[in-house]
């Protein structure tokens, strides 16, 4: 990692320091953050967004609410209640409370154990990348090893929605690394365009070829022959391989399956959710209707019409070719028999 | 039909009228239009959209060519150039070109011969979509006897759409009459957003309870549950029942075909042709990135960025449950079936 190299979310010595995503692409504009409620509000309105960097935003904010429940003379029950809020600015983001529970296991040894290990949960996040970065790649170089490959990708799963290098984006920069990449196809992601604000900008400041399309030509893209694999990133995958992604993943994940084009999830370990059974276990996050009523400023539908805003969608893993981690490329069958096996033999 | 009922297009015994559908849902813009150029242009940037109302533009557009030509002393050669630019203002929109023709064998009887029968087939559209409307909820009711519908369609099929009362919207509009709508989900359709603009617009004037979504979410409601029919309009439907709509269509179709929804497919007889023999054939418009890459006048992708616009995909016949004209409701094979039929046996 080069000392300047632009990161979605860092800690700098006494505060977080973010992106803030919703101005991108028009504007780089970085948020300074050392209290509670403006880091709840960021989390919330997707300044910060992308479920790595979730669990980075969650294992800060431990450190954040630690240090200014210090600073004001908090109680405990002040102190856990903002941490508390923290953990549940979002309700389908199993990263973000990850992230919180993993650092508060250190919290008898103090703040500064907490803020340790939230370090080191970042720089691991940026290992499992390249680590998940490499397995995708090779898995589809193995399938494809003799010329640049097609992808098509939806949502932002890069730089800016982890700590370091990306997860299905990760994918696509191994490929770059290898001079693989011959297109990506980048669904734009409505409601909030995560696709054409973020992954376009990302793989422009990269230089890699992209065409930013509707998310409506997806399908049609992908049967008309146009897409060697997609790969997506998860917000949260069950112990069936099911993956909760941004709304409008599952119709990629429907027509690379009628196609015969391979589908892949890309996300780092901690994604995986034992206690999540199958996809039918997971809430779906109803966000506000004026994210499709409006953009940005201009009405796009009549005062009249109410709006359905889910931000996530199920995949079924039967419609998934493989997840790939840091732990490698596996079906969703290979996983499950994994957490099975984690589950029934002593550690 | 009321005297003041608003519709998309009419004649107003000198020049064509026509709803300015770039306008809405926010203003209400009529355009009085006399001359082939503002006309071809209405055409190009989507003032006047939508399969039917493109065959009444088309039809309508020759008499403005003809008296235009009469007014201002063109020759045949400009007269004929500027009906084909009339005819070729939309590569992929069958019905366009099908208007043009159909008129132009009028020509030999004079001005006015064309403009009777320009509106005879305005006439004849509104009479067939009010047709298709009761095949399709009859279609929908036997399935369904005994409970309110819930559709999802997707772009804009209703009166803007057409010269009076709309297609796959038409069906709704027939349920609604029967009191047999129970919620309409409308795909915002990308990038124009025919739906929340236009969709939404003339269900909310209707009354009839509807909610906007963006496309990407569409997969996920039919595969949730929610969705008994969707329903869609057609641009061109070829011999074999492949039928090119606006992008987005055949994500829907893939969607309803996993979850065992229906998925109908409804336009006048006059968008089936018989000359197109599969959606192989059918060629595929491509529009301008900014479409896709702006939103009004706000930047949505990096300047760098270039984009992917496709305004049609190809639904294939498989995934189509049955195809609703004036005819009746048919299944592919059977619409294939009949057309074979009427090109071997003598008429």
């Amino acid at each position: 990692m080069a000392d300047d190299e632009l990161r979605a979310i860092t800690w700098e010595g006494d505060h977080v320091r973010l992106i803030d995503q919703t101005r991108l692409p028009g504007e780089l504009v970085m948020l300074d953050i050392d209290e509670v409620d403006p880091l709840v509000d960021a989390i919330a309105r997707l300044a910060v967004r992308g479920a790595p960097a979730l669990g980075a935003a969650g294992a800060l904010g431990v450190v954040v609410a630690l240090r200014q429940a210090e600073r004001e003379g908090w109680d405990d029950a002040t102190r856990d209640a903002a941490i508390t809020r923290v953990r549940d600015a979002r309700p389908t983001a199993i990263n973000l409370a990850w992230g919180v529970d993993r650092v508060l296991a250190q919290l008898p040894h103090g703040t500064e154990a907490v803020l340790a290990d939230a370090l080191a949960l970042i720089r691991e996040d940026e290992e499992a990348n390249r680590a998940l970065g490499r397995a995708g790649a090779d898995w589809i170089q193995q399938r494809i090893p003799d010329r640049p490959i097609r992808v098509l990708t939806h949502c932002n799963t890069g730089m800016l929605a982890t700590t370091a290098w990306g997860t299905a984006l990760g994918i696509v920069r191994e490929l770059a690394t290898r001079d693989a990449i011959e297109l990506v196809y980048v669904d734009e992601t409505r409601p909030l365009l995560q696709g054409a604000r973020l992954t376009a900008w990302e793989l422009a400041e990269e230089g890699i070829a992209h065409r930013v399309q509707v998310d409506g030509a997806a399908a049609s893209t992908i049967l008309r022959g146009m897409v060697d694999v997609a790969i997506i990133g998860a917000d949260r995958i069950a112990a069936n391989g099911d993956t909760a992604n941004k709304i409008g993943s599952v119709g990629v994940a429907l027509a690379c399956a009628d196609a015969g084009v391979p589908f892949l999830v890309a996300a780092p370990a901690s994604t995986v959710d034992p206690a999540t059974r199958s996809g039918e276990e997971i809430e779906i996050e109803e966000r506000a209707a004026e994210e499709v009523t409006f953009f940005a400023s201009d009405r796009t539908a009549p005062e009249a019409s109410p709006a359905f805003n889910p931000a996530f969608d199920v995949t079924p893993a039967r419609l998934i070719s493989a997840i790939v981690t840091e732990v490698g490329a596996e079906t969703p069958a290979e996983l499950a028999a994994r957490l099975d096996a984690a589950l029934t033999v002593p550690a």
